[in-house]
């Protein structure tokens, strides 16, 4: 089978053919300019590939409402040119396969439940801490969705007693988001988190923020297995402080191995590396594959 | 079919006959005691109704992995006799038929999902406000486990400038639970939230806190709805209150229309009333008898 994958991101595209065990056999970068012009880009790759399915991770928020009239929109992203972008329809127009179509980061966490950290279990959480904070989850098998897609980067989290940051986050000032993501770690320190490595008071912050997040979501979804990756989390001794944190938070409260002896192995670097976002969406391209044979 | 339908609480266990539409058809009711003594009561209820299948919701924590040595036990529960006691167990020794099991609170999200407040919505949160707060949830069809069921009713909100209550929660102090399930509320102003209803402050502090909550499942699950029920919600006043802080904590960044201009029928109370704990039981009864037929 041969699969077609997006990584539909706000600075690139990456494009990229693979098959249905995750394995990426090559792989292009496109800019992120205007539709018109990165799209044009994208179908001329993907014109003589004679894929079977295609799988679009993207940037969003996106509409995965199948019923709704935008489905597979890039909706009201402040992303100048892509706002209210059909994105889906485009390579409808082009490619008469099965198209499957997710948030970048329930991609990922397609793809880590499929080939990576998540194998085999049919529950696991995402979170990409960068730039921003994006969080994807499986559970019970398959993607959640609702109402919406997830927009767990934004939870509300407490402040620490001694940071007085007042968060970067539009919408909510001090949301996760506000407070942990790059963008945020930048704000409040002055200086890119790469620069701030060796100091310890930033990560223990840091901690303590994305530690409060995956308690709530551990309470809220109970997933089996939580992967955190990122440009942030290149700081690997971040894991042991988040770690420590989501124990002491829980206190007790949740008596299962995973969070009592076995944490190391619950709260994990994804394992899919540089090929994650790919691979998430050749997992969506999979699914729909797998979805259409069966309707 | 017959239906028969257990609604395992700690101060009583209702037990009724019902049938595929969530009809219930009698009740009953049993004091909690001991196992043996409740239990036995049960099972003579049960004896001569030739049910096609029995469906449970019950306090917890409950052991739901049915690949565990413990599935079907109430597990670590304060409550006297009932720590590590085979619930399911003893159901299957007398009674040879499907039986489901789940959490009151994921009964009840089933039960309003099928017949009630969420009816024909794939998605939905049930929560329910009383000496505790449980909370359960339907998404993508389905009920949401994953480790273990979801505690949502423990998650960390932000304490109110003004409210220096400590908390009630033993394991969190002032988690959700601690700070506005109906224990909480008499702890922190000496008297029952019933004698408390024309005291403004009281359920403004209230709903902020409930709100806080919301938002951050919904940021999680993105719930299509969500039914909030139990004791404290009796004071009508306290849902446009709580519709209100959630508009307000969300501050635009929740483009949909169920929290832009249709908030009123997005949180609302459940429909099936006195009958939600029941009904849910029917549900897993009904869910239980299905899974049975098809596998």
């Amino acid at each position: 089978m041969i699969l077609g994958a997006i990584e539909a991101g706000g600075t690139k595209f990456v494009c990229g053919i693979g098959n249905e065990d995750g394995e990426v056999l090559e792989r292009i970068s496109i800019p992120t300019t205007t539709p018109e012009e990165t799209m044009r880009l994208v179908v001329d790759y993907f014109k003589e590939k004679k894929v079977d399915a295609l799988g679009v991770g993207s940037f969003g928020p996106v509409d995965l409402d199948v019923s709704s009239p935008t489905y597979g929109y890039i909706t009201s992203t402040p992303k100048k040119h892509w706002n209210q972008y059909d994105l889906v329809g485009e390579l409808k127009n082009h490619f008469h396969v099965p198209i499957g179509f997710d948030t970048d980061v329930n991609a990922a966490a397609l793809g880590e439940s499929l080939w990576g950290a998540a194998k085999s279990l049919d529950s696991c959480l995402y979170m990409t801490v960068g730039t921003g904070i994006g969080v994807g989850a499986v559970s019970e098998g398959k993607l959640v969705h609702g109402m919406l897609h997830p927009e767990m980067g934004h939870i509300l989290v407490r402040r620490h007693g001694d940071d007085h940051f007042a968060g970067s986050c539009p919408f909510h000032g001090d949301c996760l988001e506000g407070m942990a993501s790059g963008s945020a770690i930048e704000a409040r320190w002055g200086k890119k988190g790469i620069e701030l490595a060796s100091d310890s008071s930033v990560w223990e912050l840091e901690a303590y923020y994305l530690a409060q997040a995956l308690v709530n979501y551990i309470l809220v979804l109970s997933p089996k297995r939580i992967v955190i990756g990122g440009g942030v989390m290149k700081q690997e001794h971040v894991y042991p402080l988040v770690r420590k944190w989501v124990i002491q938070l829980l206190n007790g409260y949740i008596q299962h191995k995973n969070v009592e002896g076995h944490i190391d192995t619950y709260i994990v670097p994804p394992a899919l590396g540089d090929n994650a976002g790919l691979c998430g969406a050749l997992a969506l391209a999979r699914q729909a594959y797998a979805i259409k044979k069966t309707s």
